[in-house]
């Protein structure tokens, strides 16, 4: 039957944080299989467990420790779906190398993410900006096209604030970041900076959230997005947790919502993902807390295989209406999940 | 010489976490001599060393573990200046008493922070607050009286906002913490809530700094402190962090001073207990970070004896104007520290 | 059919660390349903969720919810089974009732360990010893019978000793632990005490360690069991971990087998528990892992639902002749997951 | 007067963690001055501050912010003191140069520790092996020498046998090692791979520790030591902690003495540094503990400035006899304290 072909896929950057999880993710994906990993020059030839130490629990290499690892290039990597797992220097040069050889590239790297014809894409959030592939395959004369997942903090962000917007408008965004260390890759953070301490600063972390947002939450238009008017201030901390972040959010809602409408809008979320039962969008996009002290990190994050958020402590704020702690995994939900979401709705709407 | 003749003093709730700090804190202090050390019931008549370990480091027990602990009550434990770490419900019974007793009560307690005829008194900030004691004495008809310091948190956000308070005027600001776990005693925290975690509540802290600020801000009247037109929103969280509380601050000024002339306001800002050259003062008030990633709570914290707080990062905000980065030390300058440092305004003002 | 029939069981001390992995893993067990959940007075007659915070991820108190708590005596919490998560003090008073009135008690407390007549069973390692259950009812005439699992730090070690017990004979045992805090209970240890620290002391539990070793490994006799003749030394400690007691063991073996010989013995180890099934039997006993730096708590810890224990870096010893790393789940293994396993043991063997 | 005629010495591999605290402890010091600081080709040329950033507490840089870095050689680094915080591999290449060229270097590095004509120093444990340098002159034909210190766990280690062997005859230890992260250096261990994490396995530490023992126990002769024949087994793990390694000690003493007589011991140990009185030498080489807990490294290990070791916890060992808490600071005494140190010992001796 049709639905055991499965669609080839290529990991670009394997061997690092996401990259594993990427492969973790697609070991037993119902729609892909891995054709390609790739990695940088130094590791190509290697084997996977040669090349990397698997730092996950499960199945260690996701059942490819003898994959022979090749360069990341369309001549040697390509296939119809790349996920990219590159930091944005590599990512600038070969992610449209792939789109041009005709792949629909889902990025996690932050190059193209602010790039007028290039999708930030949440599924739950804006599938219709899809459609700036079109735009982009007219500009560049493309076949394939570059899809990006926004930035791990952003994307957790921006899940809680989507039906928000939905439902009220939302005008303006405080953030205080509370971030895993996962999120800088390994090795990354080193434990002498870190055990015991907060460092309340991560390189242009908060600008990415500043700027993403308002693309993710504007208006699909054919020859770009148009910005929505929320103005966001982020400050972006790192706190000793592997991994999810937490964020401390307040929001000015048009019309000054209660907390309880608030709630009541989180909960009755039903987007398009959890409609069309992608196969790994969560039960349900939004895990509403009652506990006075949830949600946690170390005891929530990993719920949904990190797919959902998590809002708890929704309450009044004197500056600017309602306040609410959120929480979401940032190498899942916020990188190779989000990454894999991506490419499933795609498929979803026949682009494959 | 009169300057060796020291004013005697009690500790009340000596055997707690900041019961330690007092008498770390007092053990060598030019003007002030342990007198008393007070204890709940279960520990009067124990020496110091058997009714508690000793959780600092440095000179164990101050070099009082033979000192007999007394019950906390006026009649065993009178003192001209009494240091007060007990909790919120035993303070609210035994400190009148001691006011009334005719005692300066330098209190670390919550229970009459709020209360009107009560001064809520930090040195640099409000010590013209001094004199709501006439009030209080009118009121009570009381020889004594009972000044209290606030809240931790409150205490490390009024160093920086005061300044900014005079020099401009502030309108709002929005507080996100990341608290050490010694604030909430010994044994507190269990690690089993905190380790790899982040825990986004502590009973009643928001309540605290939103309407403490108001009241240290304000002006004083003869009848009470006019509160300070300061809306506050503050949005507490438990970090896996010994000592220290790390806070993200934005805030609204008027006329929007540049990050530039904020910088200069907090680094001239010369208040009274530098210029009276309180023993307990830090050198400067504020210490102000350039590196990018500073302050850091490990590092940092425990500089000047931890009475200093540290600011760094002062940068725009796209909502309130100016957001920075706050530290302080919440046992320190948040608790022990500036309680005494009151007892020494006190002093000095001819208040003994 | 006859296998969808369970055996009520209940659970003494359902509101504490190990009570609730009790409730968990009793959730959709194939052989018992939780009849009653029992625990102190003064929580007896709430909700399960009213007496206590749920702690563990995974469904939230397994169910059971709105399950109403009884007092922990045979009156009103009689079952077939009866696990218990008592501490000793209790446990050594209401244990014997239970067993007095037909249960069979599957105990996690200290209090009976050590008795002659009592089983201190691991089915991996013991499970003849059952039949020490005979000598317990002749000697109190009781219908029932108390099974004891070991104190989890044993519980580890002697998964690891057994196999090469029966391969070789273990003469003496070098064993250093750093402990998890969960072994420690809620709210047990302090954040204040462990984090960034080391503490090298658990009451009594090195004592428990070098005297439950010989008794598990030792001979089966109807009047008691032979202790082996095993020196053992063990050097406790606890530190900034969440779950899993890594320990690091060196052992004088009988012949002096090489490191290769000790791997294949623990590699082939297969004993009754896999050779029956039992439903919580992991699929072998000893994970081997050859990464020089491994097995890893965090990392490795969760595997297999924590029943299997963890060998990593077997290498010579100076002094005892082989050294090795070990590694199991204090709360799993060593609690809830082993004493449940001892009761599908019991009941394997036609004894419910 | 010439006291105040300071030592001019060079630190080499001034950036590092090491580094670092060379130069905070060479700041101030009364017999030494900072005359070169020294630091790979990509840093010579840059100031002190433009090179590295400071890590440590208390005044930053050592004063030495604006110090302009020098390439690591005789020609441009000379002094008659040379102070290496170098890896092992420029250590073996560049050290033997400032020997040959007249320096005494100390060095942190291991590359020549075994070696038969360095000698493997620890002023109270073995001061006479300071003699080794006159067969290093001879054998080489230099004017100055190279003088080591030992691994920073087996430098802990040493302290407490020493007093042992001195008064009883060590003959086997155990030692299993809780190490701190600063021992790898900046930035080291990677947080993902400790934080809430045991590491079981430190490259070449074991083995480190079990052959520099004996050297360090050894008795003096004019052709090189006699090693001592102690048989040591070391285990060593990594665990979340800044700075001090704990570590869990058993050994065999001959005559068996009891606890207290080992206490009585240690407590009674005058070693030479505290009789010269050396500037770096704490008041005691051992602090003894008495509580049941203690040593504990977050609460201990910063006394003395990291000179002294803690001993606690000494106990009836099952199998050699005696053990006990040993607790150290692995980049005070255990490397830049200790290597200073010896500096201070050969200046008291006459050697400069």
């Amino acid at each position: 039957m049709t639905q055991y072909i499965k669609i080839p896929v290529t990991v670009l950057g394997a061997t690092g944080v996401v990259g594993q999880r990427f492969v973790r993710r697609l070991a037993n994906h119902p729609l892909f299989i891995i054709q390609h990993l790739a990695a940088s020059e130094r590791s190509s030839g290697k084997r996977y467990r040669e090349a990397c130490a698997w730092r996950l629990d499960g199945d260690s290499y996701g059942g490819l420790a003898d994959h022979v690892l090749v360069p990341g290039d369309p001549h040697h990597a390509m296939s119809p779906i790349v996920f990219s797992a590159l930091d944005s220097g590599p990512a600038s040069e070969l992610e449209p190398l792939f789109a041009q050889a005709g792949a629909l590239v889902f990025s996690n790297a932050s190059a193209f993410r602010m790039t007028r014809e290039v999708p930030l894409l949440v599924p739950e959030v804006n599938p219709d900006h899809l459609r700036l592939i079109e735009l982009q395959r007219r500009h560049h004369g493309w076949k394939g096209a570059i899809l990006c997942n926004p930035n791990c903090t952003a994307t957790v962000l921006v899940m809680a604030l989507a039906p928000l917007h939905q439902a009220f408008g939302v005008e303006k965004v405080f953030m205080t970041s509370m971030q895993a260390v996962s999120g800088a890759g390994y090795p990354g953070v080193s434990s002498l900076d870190i055990l015991g301490n907060v460092v309340p600063f991560i390189r242009n972390e908060e600008e990415k959230v500043e700027e993403e947002i308002p693309k993710m939450l504007g208006r699909f238009a054919p020859d770009g997005v148009e910005l929505a008017a929320v103005a966001v201030s982020a400050l972006c901390h790192r706190v000793p947790v592997i991994d999810g972040h937490t964020e401390a959010v307040s929001v000015k809602l048009k019309g000054d919502p209660t907390p309880e409408q608030v709630r009541e809008v989180l909960r009755a979320w039903k987007p398009e993902p959890q409609a069309l039962a992608l196969p790994s969008a969560p039960p349900v996009p939004i895990r509403l807390h009652e506990a006075e002290d949830r949600p946690q990190v170390r005891r929530d994050v990993e719920m949904d295989g990190g797919m959902s958020v998590h809002v708890g402590r929704i309450r009044a704020c004197p500056l600017l209406g309602i306040k609410f702690t959120l929480l979401g995994h940032n190498t899942e939900r916020g990188a190779a999940g989000g990454s894999i979401l991506n490419a499933e709705l795609a498929h979803a709407k026949g682009l494959l």
